[in-house]
């Protein structure tokens, strides 16, 4: 179990629909900024010193710090969504990301924990498609009157078969 | 952009949690009633001159007023419903649909625009399934006081390469 | 059409959303529960007496009571997760499951009928990913006062061809 799983000992579940709705439309958000190729919106939904990283679920049960792609803070999010642009050669595509319901949690008032199945669909430039990769999104949300942002975003997958090249965020 | 999506600067985010469950639960039953096979009630879903298309994204984002299916008005849907029953030759096949959380705005009072993800997976005769289509709908809803109903849906698939033949709608 | 879709007749739309958002956590907790590997806890979540069925859509509709895996009791539950543990030789594999929004209706004060679309995608051991299943579970839920139970789980599957060896309850 992983620090942020390890902490659910202390969590209270999330009654408030209020806080529900803003969560559930930010991860919604979330999903459509990608699905619609606005990848340069993406490290705006982190706090400026905010964590992701896609690992896989063997490595996030043993606590193992390895991840097939991670960034701390929205300055190294921002660095690799421009060398996306600037240098990755790659062949378009398209995700077309599906979510649970999340599983919601406060650690403290403003502070929110949520767990959320996902299913990625790709659509390759000559139309076929392919289940790109399930798991459920781990995260730390902060919600302290403003907008919601992520403090810790874990995308954990399914597989440890990944395709090498994960070019945009998940 | 397509004239729906451009629309979208002069929308406000729907927050009344009683507009929110009742549209979720009409664009829950409309693919309930496809994925049952009650293909007949599918023009009830619509307002009386409601326009539904089928296209892709290129098409979509293109502006492109091309439809790989188009329905303007009840009228038009029942006939095509009659046609599907009487004429066409298919192997039979389910959808199962699946939805995303809607993104909903209000353009007016009892007037929204929603956005909803959705995967359709296809089950064949002989049992096969296979990812049939993915993508978003693009949706203006009239909720007037009555029963929601559709007054523009766009199914926007995220393929280019679709089967020839889709038989029922989406 | 089976005894419990005939039912649907007697039945009046839930609107409380305390109530939707009780049985939409419980409805996430079960799934979360098995795609997780927590197999054990699996028979918690239904009644003393409830009644688990995996079966088809033909099986279903036509009201013929064969089950693909079928339970009758918690007692007969644990028997089954035990037997899965001791004696069944299979290869590791993981489920993701996604729900889509049940339709919800009440039956009476505290019993409750639940329609959800369902995919569960597949995770081998080699990494390798398919659609293991799609359908929907067709439920009556008791919820009075304590947590949701299931009274009445039928898991209906879109295909005829199922994976012979059905190893962990979906």
């Amino acid at each position: 179990m992983s620090a942020v799983e390890n902490m659910e000992d202390n969590l209270v579940d999330v009654t408030d629909p209020s806080v529900r709705a803003q969560i559930e439309d930010f991860l919604t958000d979330y999903v459509h900024t990608i699905d619609d190729g606005r990848v340069p919106e993406w490290p705006e939904f982190f706090t400026p010193d905010g964590f992701y990283q896609i690992t896989n679920r063997d490595n996030y049960e043993a606590g193992r710090p390895i991840g097939i792609m991670q960034c701390q803070g929205q300055g190294m999010m921002k660095d690799r969504v421009k060398a996306m642009y600037e240098a990755n050669v790659f062949e378009p595509h398209l995700y077309c990301h599906l979510l649970g319901r999340p599983r919601l949690q406060e650690e403290a008032p403003g502070l929110y924990h949520a767990r959320t199945n996902f299913q990625i669909i790709r659509t390759m430039q000559n139309g076929g498609q392919s289940i790109f990769a399930t798991g459920k999104y781990i995260d730390v949300i902060a919600l302290d009157g403003a907008a919601p942002k992520f403090k810790d975003r874990r995308v954990v997958l399914d597989s440890r078969r990944v395709d090498i090249l994960i070019v945009y965020p998940l």
